[in-house]
């Protein structure tokens, strides 16, 4: 499929099924709306899935792995080899994501989308490894493009073809994930360009830099956006010039969770840029979307206000991996759960009035 | 035992281990303290337990039930009967905890402290009845005192109690909860004498009443503290005079887990009236205690602050139940399996300096 047919196949979320789940919410045995965001999390999915019996059991974390070039221009605490030693971790099962996602049942894909190192395609106890490699890392965006216009659409299809793949096996909840050491500073540009605000307000310290370390990020930022020049209006040219492969994948799921109707929770910084991504390229996809939580990542907030969507953990996590989002599922699913499972005031026999 | 003999029996949880807790942290295959509050959360298990590797997979809800003579003076927006259909309601499996608790694996033990109706002791589909009865009812606060010093120490007694009783049966994290017609009043007045606020703030709708019920809520409930007069520096005079049945075994329930040194998870506002009164009687109680939510009942944050607590969850609930202890467990569980299962660096093999 091609990326214009794919948003050209995208619908908006039904309106009619979320009414239909707001009347349903009312009757249930407790004082009205009295679970708050649980209800409107749990007709959301109504709305996404056109159904009054959602169900979201069957989940995944698809973690996408990319290198980055501009860890050169020192932006990064951590050694670049750390991003493929952390996918073999997650092979392994020993990473926070792995635990996360255990305790719900949840899989654990990891898709390689550009890292250096070669690692086969394998099942293992941490999970599955899918390798999609773009190149083997980026191009350091503060000096050259990070990629071309050709390997940023291929990013967006190849995450959407893995999302789509996993949808068909029948997976009902995908949440987003990310790996990259230096991965936050192309984050940082994506939103800087689209949300056009300062490259100080939307960086943050990523994996710990000093404030050396900090100041050399936001200058190398804003060099690259010097630079490159990427047009605002246009996802495509920001990805390539600015982005990182994982981003430009996260996106592609994010697009498979809108096409395929199904709902897509996306974790923190790195998602939510590739989430911005593809609200460029379709802005409807934030009805399919879920904030997992607000990352401690300065600057995350801005882009969740910015996509309209309020997250429902707050617990000053910033791992990425998609552990917020493996951690957030769980209300989804009582969400879930509180529409299916709670009787009505009629079906409990309980007084309504007095 | 005695409540002089529980008091005196309690002890702080172990900074050594909270310590040694940290230490692991630091070596986790990830930056700093990268997943935020979770790490604070499965720290202060290994505090509380004495424990490296803090367990807390049993886990059970203790949802106390109790009726309120205040109802009487209109402060409700359901009649009191619903008391007594909820409490069958829990027992059917149909109501909003067992939903939740029913999620995340735990047992659902509701206990009589005092409602109006007779429901035989029983365990059925949705949970376990235990009747401990003190009285049908409380007196109208706002006419006379809502019950006698001895009832007072009792239903704490009776709620030490039950908290044991799950212990000794192996019970690793236990949620507190409610059901009463009214109990947001006496909840409200216990917190206005205690914390000394005024009676506006920290008083919100509860079930729903309209701006007349406020009203008469807000003057019923100053009418209760200027006749009975409580002295705020006797935790037993507060309950006595304008309390609950069930927010006095709640406070005896916190009583056991920091006297068994098992970690308790209170729910939201009544739930937050019985920890105010539990740690009038020994302030070190809080060592044991996780605010599972903050309600969005008005003032339950004003009890948060004074007790030092942080919520793990803000998702605009007020049901009460326990419902919102039963999902902040998801977090706590996901806490104490950091501890647990994530590698070190060194174990994992992953490089940690330039």
């Amino acid at each position: 499929m091609t990326l214009e047919q794919i948003i050209s196949g995208i619908e908006a979320a039904s309106k009619d099924f979320v009414a239909q789940a707001r009347s349903r919410t009312a009757k249930l045995v407790m004082p009205q709306r009295a679970l708050g965001d649980l209800h409107v999390i749990g007709e959301r999915l109504c709305g996404i899935s056109r159904t009054l019996t959602p169900s979201v059991k069957k989940k995944a974390l698809l973690v996408i792995a990319g290198d980055h070039g501009i860890v050169a221009s020192g932006v990064s605490a951590y050694p670049q080899v750390v991003t493929g030693e952390m996918v073999k971790t997650f092979l392994r099962g020993g990473a926070g994501i792995n635990v996360l996602a255990h305790q719900i049942g949840a899989q654990v894909i990891v898709m390689d989308a550009g890292i250096i190192p070669d690692i086969p395609q394998q099942t293992s106890e941490g999970g599955r490894l899918i390798v999609r490699k773009i190149a083997r890392g980026t191009g350091d965006f503060s000096k050259e493009p990070a990629m071309t216009r050709d390997q940023a659409e291929s990013a967006i299809l190849k995450g959407f073809e893995a999302a789509k793949e996993l949808f068909e096996e029948g997976l009902e909840l995908l949440g987003t994930g990310d790996m990259g050491i230096g991965n936050t500073s192309p984050s940082s540009a994506i939103g800087a360009v689209i949300i056009r605000v300062p490259v100080e307000r939307i960086t943050g310290r990523g994996t710990g830099v000093d404030d050396d370390g900090f100041q050399r990020k936001c200058e190398a930022i804003k060099r690259g956006i010097e630079l490159n020049n990427p047009n605002a209006e246009d996802p495509l040219d920001v990805l390539s010039k600015v982005g990182g492969f994982e981003i430009g994948a996260i996106a592609g799921a994010v697009l498979a969770g809108a096409f395929f109707k199904k709902p897509i929770v996306i974790d923190g910084f790195i998602s939510g840029a590739g989430a911005l991504i593809a609200h460029g390229l379709c802005p409807v996809v934030t009805d399919y979307l879920f904030a997992g939580h607000k990352s401690a990542e300065q600057g995350h907030h801005i882009m969740l206000e910015y996509l309209g969507l309020s997250p429902i953990l707050d617990l000053e996590m910033r791992l990425g991996e998609g552990t917020g989002a493996a951690l957030a599922m769980h209300v989804i699913e009582a969400a879930a759960r509180v529409m299916n499972e709670i009787l009505t005031f009629e079906e409990a026999e309980v007084s309504k009035d007095k």
